[in-house]
């Protein structure tokens, strides 16, 4: 093997940043889905991706695919959120595969009156801090870094 | 409570965009480790506090602490570590409250071992998509969030 290209202090400083901020952010946001609304963050992303499915509903495998979980973890996570009454599973209508995972009216709802403060405590802790500028040179930052793994890697995303 | 603030198209995009990268990201480093060395992203992080703790050990509460896991976590890592051999647990001698987990012969070979594959894979798929400016902007756009989240939520790493 070649010899190590380690990252230099400034590297390095960045790496450990970008580290300390996911963390923290993480941690910020859990807490306002708590305080809030008593909901993890897996919650909130299972209500997010049924509340923008065109018919409210999602096969279970197309959940996990677009929020990146294995089976089990969606079957999981959705058997909770139905023993709280937040969603609902139901036979898959077209080919009597799979299951069909909806949002409840009491789901719905939920997402609804969360969703304001969720937006709001990432503006007030990430986007605020940004200029316009700022705001398009990450995303183009990421875009890059997202195309380099799928091309380095073969990773992506679903949609 | 007053208007929602909602995010931009750009700004959702960036947000989005940023959510995307730290997942792919994620699961790029977690298949290089497993690939490299069996290892997961929790147990290349304990030997990494460790091996970076000035006597090789390090109080299992200073660990959680480091880490920004809870005591269950680190407990349930540590026990976990401990039975394949890659750290030791022993009584803190200064006053014999709590536990200091130290690395042993085979985590810190484990350690120097996958360490130059994990940053080399850091450099590829992050680091070397970024101009030397880019860096620089990144660490800045982090240290103010973090600052941020400090400032409004009082939420911080440790050192």
């Amino acid at each position: 093997m070649s010899e190590t290209r380690w990252l230099s202090d400034d590297e390095q400083r960045m790496w450990r940043r970008y580290r300390d901020m996911n963390q923290l952010l993480e941690l910020a946001m859990d807490r306002q889905l708590q305080r809030d609304a008593s909901m993890s963050q897996s919650d909130y992303s299972v209500l997010v991706s049924l509340s923008e499915a065109e018919s409210g509903g999602l096969r279970a495998r197309d959940l996990g695919a677009a929020l990146g979980w294995d089976r089990s973890r969606v079957s999981h996570q959705v058997r909770r959120m139905e023993g709280r009454g937040l969603v609902a599973k139901n036979e898959c209508p077209d080919d009597g595969r799979g299951t069909i995972v909806s949002l409840t009216e009491a789901g719905a709802q939920a997402i609804a009156s969360v969703a304001p403060k969720h937006v709001e405590k990432v503006r007030e802790l990430f986007i605020d801090v940004l200029s316009e500028d700022e705001v398009r040179i990450l995303t183009d930052i990421y875009e890059r870094v997202v195309a380099r793994i799928d091309e380095v890697d073969g990773i992506t995303l679903p949609g």
